[in-house]
């Protein structure tokens, strides 16, 4: 497996464009992505009970397995929007479809942005219009369709990797509102293997559980979250050996984790990236637990920020995650740091743990010392813009 | 019932008194509270796996239901301590009880500040030795204890009720790790009426239920919560019937619920309380969960601490609660205005909306127009100072 350059159109049959239609005032803000052939195409979306229109358009285009382009505008969620946002996602999907010449089921239509406005409908229309004439393979449109994606991401992130003769590349978009079961955050995955609907959907579903899944920027859960991946078997390779398989998940994994990894990065605000590695647990539940509790714990990420060895709240954070615990078997590790043993404080000098958390990339390992199983996640520090942010972000 | 004024000491029989031992550099730091007859107690703690010394102590104490004296010192949490940890509680006990000329089981001990850092001894030495020659029942002796159990509070926090001819007093700290299942809070309730241990318990977990159990600051659960209450029967008034007993629920559910308020309101870097009322849902957990995930949701109370009416966030964290909803049934009001119905924007103006969210007291109802059940939440707004302070306490 190499990590290759270039993005989304590096895969064989895809093109696509970003463009400025007026949705934001001044950004890229609606993409097209469109494969010559159509994909079989599996998606996660968003566990939130207040799931927004596209999600609930998508979710029924998805059940015959199939798609061929997606369509997205940021600026604006289609989310709270009631029977009117569902209209307008449709129509988005219909418009988009015949100017694409694909059915209007298998275009898929994502939206990200303020919540309860309706999607200034003329301006979808321009630009599906603007942006079809425009799709290309060329490394800047793959660069234009991950800037489209963005609202308050500080970054474009992609990633794409060649694995054994084929392509798979992915791009997200996500900062607040992140949590794990899915965030404000979408992402898009294309590849050029032959596989399978239902190898493909459990590949996906595995592959979110331990990237996407296991990040949290603010404990928030957002009405819009979706991860789809198409693949339209242009490389000729086909996934159906145990062998391939397991080598297409690895890929898959890699791809997910990379891009999970970048939105906990990018998080609203945040200056680091806190990665928790929870060992020696007594059940893959509790592992899992763990390491989410302490990148979710705000008084941890605030200490973070603070470059403050608080360990305290890191062990109370285990302790509240709901896992067993045995608080005098625990080990703490701030990089290679044991700073906690037996439940209480090791006797390394502040000064020295300090300088573990002036790093940009912060790596706490617990060792629960009660079993085998092992988790991680990935969170960010909290810091005073998160909050400057969040408290202009509608306004 | 009647709010009167004065502190712990207004009930009969108990007299106290705080001082400044050291333990911080300059504010009071340690206290003790007497009863001159032994009481019925009960006491709700933590559910924290990394429970603090004190609170491993405390739990074997009280299962006899009797207690006598309370002992509590700031600075220090003895949390993480180890088996040290668990002889510095037990010494101090045992200390203060031989100078209070109690039994060593009767005398509670408490602890809030830094965890995992041992409580110098000398110090706590010192304190019991200083404080117990000044116990009285003066107004100042209250005041001082209500001040000498604060950590990053901004203000004490007390209410006294007279209740049908016997008195309730309480006091508590609390400011930041605080959510639900209790938090970094201490609260300490006495009453001179003579209710029998089985009922004092009881009473106890229901208060807690709809009150400090219904308050979120942080998300964080602290290793040192505790809630205790001790009945002297001085006032001769027996709590034995029904209607006494109900009687003397409303009371203490009336001084939980005030004094969880007020650990909301003076939670860490708060500008603002939020008081959210989830009504018509389809069962009691629905309602408790919604209430609590919207004053719990980072970005709510980022948006409130910037005076943002983006109500899509309200619905979203309902959305993610795990309760039942039908988003086109939902209905949200900001104080009296209802900006959300049918799940759509009901069409307020946003200056408005805006206006109401400039208060100092922010209500939130949602009605999920699903059934009958309803709920009340409590928390604050999220500043920068909420990260300032927490960035920086350690250290």
């Amino acid at each position: 497996m190499n990590i290759i350059d270039g993005g989304i159109t590096k895969v064989k049959g895809i093109k696509g464009q970003g463009v400025h239609a007026g949705f934001k005032k001044e950004k890229l803000d609606f993409m097209i992505i469109y494969s010559e052939k159509i994909c079989n195409a599996a998606g996660v979306f968003t566990e939130n009970k207040a799931a927004a229109a596209p999600v609930i358009v998508d979710r029924n285009f998805l059940s015959d397995g199939k798609a061929q382009g997606i369509v997205c505008n940021s600026g604006f969620a289609n989310a709270c929007t009631g029977e009117e946002g569902i209209k307008d996602a449709l129509f988005t999907a219909d418009y988009a479809s015949k100017k694409l010449g694909i059915k209007k089921e298998n275009c898929l239509v994502f939206s990200t942005g303020v919540i309860g406005v309706p999607i200034p409908m003329e301006i979808m229309k321009n630009a599906i219009e603007m942006a079809v004439p425009l799709l290309d393979k060329s490394p800047s449109a793959s660069e234009n369709i991950a800037k489209a994606i963005l609202t308050t991401d500080l970054v474009k992130k992609e990633i794409t990797i060649e694995n054994n003769g084929y392509v798979i590349s992915g791009i997200t978009k996500g900062s607040g509102m992140i949590n794990p079961n899915m965030a404000t955050m979408l992402c898009f995955i294309f590849t050029d293997a032959d596989v399978p609907s239902s190898i493909l959907n459990d590949c996906l579903k595995s592959s979110v559980n331990k990237s996407f899944n296991r990040i949290s920027v603010d404990g928030d859960t957002s009405t819009n979250d979706s991860v789809v991946i198409l693949a339209n078997g242009l490389s000729n390779i086909k996934i159906d050996t145990q062998e391939r398989i397991q080598n297409f998940k690895d890929g898959l994994d890699f791809v997910c984790i990379e891009l999970a990894k970048k939105i906990a990065r990018d998080g609203e605000g945040a200056t680091k990236i806190i990665e928790c590695q929870c060992i020696g647990a007594k059940s893959q539940d509790d592992a899992d637990c763990i390491s989410k509790s302490v990148i979710s714990s705000s008084l941890v990420k605030s200490a973070i920020f603070g470059e403050d060895p608080n360990w305290g709240r890191i062990v109370a954070a285990a302790g509240y995650s709901g896992a067993e615990m045995e608080l005098d078997k625990i080990e703490v590790y701030l990089g290679d740091l044991k700073i906690v043993k037996d439940g209480k404080e090791a006797g390394v000098p502040k000064e020295e743990a300090r300088k573990e958390l002036q790093k940009e990339s912060i790596i706490i390992k617990i060792n629960m010392n009660l079993g085998e199983f092992s988790s991680k996640a990935w969170g960010c520090d909290l810091s005073y813009d998160y909050v400057k942010i969040n408290a202009q972000y509608h306004t």
